[in-house]
């Protein structure tokens, strides 16, 4: 649509499906909302798509709220998937289901075909294999087909001075998807903005990691069974850690969550992160007390203590990386149906003698990765 | 055959699927043409293909005169893709069909499996990360599969000693065509000598790169709806880009071609390109002053100017790159029906600004690649 | 089966796929062996296969000598491909088998489904590109798909400190096979430990390469038409090279073979191997003599002496390289029945004009590896 008449708080809350295309962010600032631009932005977190073509700004405002948009056979609700800050508990909740349908899938011989003659591209300008293997693996269980390249970096801007923008056209030329991912924070929204077909963020530097997130979230749910409810102790590097901050953004979309902050005081979770779940009405607490956490909580999240953060301080690297160990004393106060999660990969913060207990969860984490990728690739390319 | 009679004048003219047999270049000339050496390489690149198995050497003329040769079902003349000498008017344009073929092809949702069953192994001694998808997505188009290798220098000479030749023989046992780039100038031609599979030269170091040959003259074709008598602006690094080299030696195939060559003093053409269009009776100018060709001209081609060439003199390299910009001037001034092509990737010898108008014609130009490489897998693997 | 009776001599040569299932390593001599750890090795080494689980140790006997374990639709008797020491000469000579079907199945035009919806993953630790070709080649000639990665170590110990046995546990749950190649010896094997999917090695640093040596002993098999009563000369460098090695103790396990081993001085055949094959009662000799032993023997294998195990001793690399040359006059000598094969790849220990006699057998040695390869893991996924 040309233009459009609605006002910034009902954009996101009540008109679904609505699109308003303006020649440049300040027409769209006149047309469609009375906002500067910093809250063009926020109204995006929250609940738009948009798209940038060459100098436009195409804009698409969601109504999550309608169950209806969730049926079989409907479009997807989003182009792509860049950040977390793109679902909220409903999404959330029917993309599990479409992850559920995906296990079983998974098992059947013969694999299964949906998207077969479907091509995605792994634009990856840093290696990260194991992210990689996942999407391709998600790929291919369901018949597609993958141009893999991990030295992106060598035909682009770094290279040979070639824009992330050229880059992306020329690319989506060859393929139906994009999965990318990129050093530098924002890459994946602007490859979105410039893309004619979805973009999948696999990583952009300190930025997002979104399907790691969805993961996550998955993990508890099929876990413990709920998500409402739910006590979570997060646990290592919470300033540095992209997942572990995102896990604490969407679980402030469930009811009566508590989170508890235990990390060494150089890498604390940061202030921003603390206010959003105050102003969400999310209980949490810091303790410098993994057993007493570890005996109240559903999750034990445990994060690896990054080396590189730590430039030549390597006492403090030492000291932080010994301090917080899930071992079998811990698991020894938790609770039976209580389970323990990781990103991956580990170095010693979980010892290997937890391996074997059922309640070593971080194995099959990584394996919801596969389910949550098959999911997302579905539906991006199919709908529901 | 073991022998034949015919002159070199017949051979490149007239018989068509001739096979000459010989054991040696020296038997090859005794028996099959009454040429030197330097004469059977012209000969080859105009009209042959010649194969050597260990020290025998195998040729093949053709006749590119008969049309019944273009017919479906018909053998393609080419067992392998190495120089844009290869190809003629009646070739090309026979290509250029079924690459519109493959147009609608792509389009198609689940993809077209003609090519099911075969496998391409795609052998980059450098990486072109570019070049490379762009062949495995006609593959994986057309239903095939791929087998990848970017760091082929390893395993080869460079590393442990192999020859060119070995590897050749030992990945020709792997797969069913050969995809090659290398960092030596003909080192293509070695290896479609060795291969008895066919190979495409996917670029070899300052030599050929024909198959981005044919999508510039597909790509006139395509815009400007002709290749008789259109008039062509080739812009920038014309002496070390062979991009430009081999268009201007393929736009001399055509009737009534007018070319202007536009470039700083530094990197100006070559008299060999020079000499041969004026041999072609094709009618050539330089100028100092792109705004007037862009106005005159059906296509404006600009390319990089490469900082390598340059060594050390970066004051020559600054002076060279900023001298012919194509921007929204030269736009203005350029006919309607006109258009801008580039080989990518660009910097900024086209402005960004020019992307949005619809005479770029530079992604549609990098797309067509995947086209005529579909193309080009088929005819290698199927025939017409 | 939780505990089991049988003594070592009975458990190596007489109960098939009995299994002992046991808490600790000491458990598993208690219940199952009275032998020691090194005895158990030893063991294993013969004729069972095992897998480790958290703490856990299961191992699973074999009965190679009945026929009926090889008939149609019965399960493989192997779990992964880690060593040569798996392999007798019953298995082997039903593995032949397979691998000469494969030989019609490769020349199908449209290729073979029977793998279609298996996914392979290729984790190499070390580029290999020909074995990593030559492998991902067999598994899509069956319709099978791959997951590729040649920067493992990137995403292992090496870069973040992640355990081996925590990579395996991740990328089993994306793919259905594992092909590994991996820079220390024992890498294989403890991969095999942890995966709960076939694991094949390709390869661990100075231990072992089994299908290298499995598609050595189908060669000559194919090219001499038996493997009892040959006389083979190993060439080159036999104190380094795992090919060889692993060669000489696949061959004892043949009757009236005789071998001859012909190397520098600083490169010689190790005694463990002399001493195994005088234990088995195979004749052996060393020979100066290159010109003799070609003229006795139905194969003469020829290696490549390596630069890297010479250090500085660059007089010493240069004296053993030139010393025994496959040339055209060592070819006179041979018998016309008789072959050259190399592992590939060569410098200059065999010349070029050798490659044109039709004994030069090492190019169709490297296509045997693709059949040997489609062979195994057509039964390791499928079984027999």
């Amino acid at each position: 649509m040309s233009s459009c008449a609605f006002s910034t708080s009902t954009l996101c809350e009540t008109l679904p499906n609505h699109e308003a295309v303006c020649k440049k962010p300040s027409d769209f600032k006149k047309n469609c909302i009375s906002a500067d631009m910093s809250q063009l932005k926020l109204t995006w977190r929250n609940s738009m798509t948009w798209k940038q073509t060459g100098s436009r700004l195409k804009c698409r405002a969601l109504d999550l709220k309608s169950n209806d948009a969730f049926l079989k056979g409907q479009v997807f609700q989003l182009d792509d998937v860049i950040e977390a800050q793109q679902f909220d508990r409903e999404i959330l909740s029917a993309i599990f289901e479409v992850a559920r349908e995906m296990e079983t899938i998974e098992k059947k011989s013969g694999g299964n075909q949906i998207l077969k003659g479907y091509l995605m591209a792994t634009l990856f300008y840093e290696p990260s294999t194991r992210t990689r293997l996942s999407f391709e693996s998600a790929m291919k269980r369901l018949g597609g087909e993958v141009l893999t390249t991990e030295n992106a970096r060598e035909f682009s801007s770094a290279a040979k001075g070639e824009t992330l923008e050229d880059t992306i056209r020329t690319v989506e030329g060859y393929s139906d998807i994009i999965v990318m991912r990129h050093f530098e924070s924002g890459a994946a929204r602007r490859a979105a903005m410039t893309a004619n077909i979805p973009v999948i963020n696999a990583g952009d530097g300190p930025g997002q990691h979104p399907t790691q997130a969805l993961l996550d979230v998955y993990t508890i749910e099929r876990e413990i069974g709920k998500l409402d409810g739910i006590k979570v102790g997060l646990v290592g590097d919470l300033a540095n850690g992209r997942t572990v901050r995102s896990l604490a953004y969407l679980l402030a979309k469930y009811n009566d969550v508590k989170i508890y902050f235990v990390s060494p005081e150089v890498v604390k979770m940061k202030d921003d992160i603390k206010e959003y779940l105050t102003s969400k009405g999310i209980k949490w607490e810091e303790s410098a007390d993994l057993m007493e956490v570890a005996s109240k909580c559903d999750v034990v999240y445990q994060t690896r203590i990054q080396r590189e953060r730590f430039g030549e301080r390597v006492d403090l690297y030492d000291e932080a990386r010994g301090k917080y160990i899930v071992n079998r004393d811990v698991l020894s106060v938790m609770q039976k149906h209580a389970v323990v999660m990781h990103p991956l990969p580990r170095l010693d913060e979980i010892t290997v003698e937890v391996d074997e207990d059922p309640r070593a969860a971080y194995f099959r984490q990584a394996k919801n990765g596969l389910f949550i990728r098959m999911a997302l690739l579905k539906l991006l390319l199919l709908g529901w």
